[in-house]
């Protein structure tokens, strides 16, 4: 049963502990130190628990995540990302220079329109054959853009020195890039980026490897 | 020749006149007042303008639109619609409420990340046959989603009485549809809001029949 609403009125995350949308919002939330409680949606028990009619009211996109929170539920990560940054602007993921929020955002919508929707379960099950060339095509296109991107705008991270929504969407596409085994070498500045943010706590505590929902043969 | 810096300062959007990311940028500038010249890429001439090496250098992700403004060049329609709202704020396209800006904001994610990146030129022209049936298949799974989500927020327009980015969004992926023959009776929501955004002037300007590319044949 999926429970709506969290104990001590903490937000609640429906997510997926390998979907990299949700882990996008878990980073989030774990930047901010904000207490949430985890709803699994597990993408591929019964059919796809995301199918239920009961899931479809809290997100009709019937994807994860969704996230419950000040009395409202949100789909979309950016969309909650963006609504955590607004409501708890401390510590800040967007720059205050106007010109490098726009960098950050351009680096976001690469990777969450440009690549992560056209390498997804959902589309990859769509697809009759050659479902791991699909994915990598689309992930080294958007890969062979943010390359030189990265390479203008990032300082220790993406954009500057500041971790930001950026760094939260590149980590978890990085991670989907090395389950469909994509070559990793001509990306250095990405490669660079992933490394020393993989180090951070938000982004460890985080990790697919150890959620609630994580199976037993893949904890780290 | 591609000219990348405008006459008198004004903003370059390099754009098509069908593209609908390069649409919403167009309503965006219309919204605001602000003057701007057009660079046309021609998606199908030559093989795809976008794909030159020289137009790779505006935007590495080979796609339209991307707008060169104040010293910078910006790509991802959102990520541009989000600059020009920070650093020209009237009128606003963002409700003041972060609840409502958290819905305008979904409601454009899903838009620009959950549907039209399936069913645009390129990913089209990827999948071997049934385009159409394909492009449909992604329209409605977002609408039938989108419907609902309106039900709840919308007002005049997508969410309240105010224009926001998620009309920018909407119309553009409601002509999208057509273009695909979608069946939109299913909709009711969705093509009241539409049919009362065409009526205003800047979705009027920036409409695919009348840009300085639009072919004469189908031109308004």
């Amino acid at each position: 049963m999926i429970s709506s609403v969290g104990r001590l009125n903490k937000p609640v995350l429906y997510g997926y502990y390998r979907s990299s949308c949700s882990w996008r919002v878990r980073i989030a939330l774990a930047l901010k130190g904000i207490e949430f409680e985890q709803q699994a949606i597990n993408l591929i028990k019964d059919g796809g628990q995301q199918l239920t009619e009961q899931y479809k009211a809290i997100n009709p996109m019937q994807q994860v995540p969704a996230l419950s929170i000040d009395g409202i539920t949100l789909s979309q990560s950016l969309a909650i990302i963006h609504y955590i940054e607004e409501t708890r602007p401390e510590p800040r993921l967007l720059p205050a220079d106007p010109k490098q929020r726009a960098q950050v955002r351009m680096i976001c919508d690469i990777i969450t329109s440009g690549i992560q929707p056209l390498q997804n379960l959902y589309v990859i099950q769509k697809i009759g054959t050659e479902k791991v060339q699909w994915a990598q095509h689309f992930i080294n296109r958007g890969f062979d853009a943010l390359e030189p991107i990265l390479k203008k705008t990032a300082g220790q991270y993406c954009v500057g020195d500041e971790i930001s929504m950026a760094d939260i969407c590149l980590v978890p596409q990085v991670y989907n890039a090395e389950r469909f085994k994509v070559d990793m070498s001509p990306f250095p500045t990405m490669r660079r980026i992933n490394q020393s943010l993989c180090e951070i706590e938000a982004f460890k505590v985080s990790h697919p490897s150890c959620q609630p929902d994580t199976p037993d043969d893949l904890r780290a």
